[in-house]
This record gives C-alpha cells, structure tokens and sequence, in this order.
C-alpha cells in the first residue's frame, strides 16, 4: 500500500507532540520558578525556561530539514505531568515540602523529555537525518544535565527543610 | 504548625501516585503485547507484565513499613502515557511502523517510573527509610534495564522494519 504509515510518519506525529509539549513546559515554567521558595530552585527553573526557548528553535529547525511545517499535536502525557504539578503547587503552598515536590515535577518533565528525545534522536539515525541527530541529541543532553541538576539542588537543602 | 504537610506527606502521596500508576500500566502491558507484531517486543511486555506485578508488591511493602494502608490516587501523568500509546495502536495497526511507536510508548511509560522511583528513594533515604529504600531501588534498577532493553530490541530490528 502506498499510503501505509512509515518511520517518517511516527517520527513527525512524535515531532508534532513534544512541539506541542515544549510550548507548554515553557507556559508553566515561570509559574513554577515564582512558587519555589529556594532562590537556587526559582533560578534553575529560570535557566531552564531559557533553555527551552532554544529546543523549541531546534524543534523548528527539524521540521524544516524535513520540509513540514512546526505544527504541535495535543500531548496527553505533558498534560497530565504539568496537571500533577500543578496539584503538588496547590497542595503543598507555603509548607516546608513545597520545593521538593516542584523538583519531583520537575523531574517527572524531564524524563518525558529524555524519552521523547531519546527516540526520536534514534529514528532521525534510523531515516539517515543526520543534521536532525545533532539537534535532538543537543537538547536530549540538556534534558539530562537538568535532571541530574535537580537531584543536585534537592539533595543540598530542599529535601533536609522538607523532613 | 502542626499540621503543615513534610516529606512524610509528599512521600505517602508519591506512593499513592505511582501504586495507581503501576495497577494502569499492569492492565495496558497485555494489549501492548497482543499489538506487538515482532515475537521478542511480545515477549519484553510480557516479561514486564510479570516483573510490574512484583513491583506492585514492593509498593505494598513500603506501605506496610510506613503504617500505611496501600491505596491509589489518579494519576493523571500516566493516563496521559498510556491515552497516547493508545493512539498509536489505533492510528498504526497494521503498518510497518506499529514496533516502533509501541516501543516509545513503552520508554514513555518506563521514563516516568524512573523519575518517580528515582524520587521516592531519595526522599526514603532522607526519612530514614532503609528497607523502603533497597524496595524502591530494586523497582527503579528494573526499569531502568527495561528501558535499555526496549532500546535495543528498536535498535536491532524494529526500526529497520518501519523505515
């Protein structure tokens, strides 16, 4: 059959939802910097916000090598982990375990992240996009330097104020 | 205060969250493997299958050891996980690229447990934990190696097949 979906299919309807999903990382992390207590945290999830503006630059960039345009596609998943962090915001306000709640969402992000980069680094390979490679894994290895960035900053205070 | 929420809050609440989210991702790895079409993706969600439902067990224990009894709370993260691996079974069936979405769909789901029981052993060393702690790392070392494993089953001949 001509018309039965390919790798490239997955690749660009997986493209379409960490898009989408970036888009909303970037709406809901300056809500979580604001609410964070620790001024180390408020920071790290400032770097952050700016680190996303430029994976969704890269984003854009791999829908051009592949002559699509950057469109999202709703995300289930980020909605439902923001949706959980948004609880944590709501539930723990102004208690001494606020901050490691907002590092657990944040880490909960980021691996949504590492999965979603991880795979489509790998299929780019698998389709001979090498110059999409690069990029993905560029952000693949932020999205883990952050996550170990926030094991950092909850093991050096915010989980010792918590207990 | 004394009844501002600690770490014993945000703990028991995490273990609600992932003990809901292990019970969903036991009902979803049965219909992941009936969709699978290659023998050795079917066979890796079943093997997990068995190790989820000793992992549900693990929960349990940790439970028992915080005087706590085993309950689940909706976790709208893992919805999320699984409602997309959900469309990729409805919009890939029959198609050569199904193996490879189902294997995202896998290191999606794998992905959040890793932040989550990544999280919960912290937090369990930091309370004082011990035996939750070798429970809740035996979890997180197994995910991890499924995670590797399902990497490597796409690497080896799943996403060949779809390209």
């Amino acid at each position: 059959m001509a018309t039965e979906k390919t790798l490239d299919d997955l690749f660009l309807d997986t493209l379409k939802d960490i898009y989408y999903a970036e888009k909303q990382i970037l709406k809901t992390l300056p809500k979580m910097s604001k609410a964070a207590q620790s001024a180390e945290l408020k920071a790290g999830f400032e770097q952050h916000a700016a680190e996303t503006e430029v994976q969704i630059e890269r984003l854009e960039q791999v829908f051009e090598l592949i002559g699509k345009p950057a469109r999202g596609k709703t995300c289930d998943a980020i909605l439902g982990i923001i949706e959980e962090g948004k609880s944590i915001m709501d539930e723990y306000k102004d208690t001494v375990a606020l901050d490691a709640g907002l590092v657990a969402a944040g880490q909960a992000v980021e691996h949504y992240e590492m999965a979603r980069y991880g795979t489509l680094k790998t299929w780019a390979q698998q389709l001979g996009l090498t110059e999409a490679v690069t990029l993905l894994d560029a952000t693949l290895q932020e999205e883990i330097a952050t996550d170990k960035k926030l094991s950092q900053v909850a093991k050096a205070n915010v989980n010792q104020k918590a207990a």
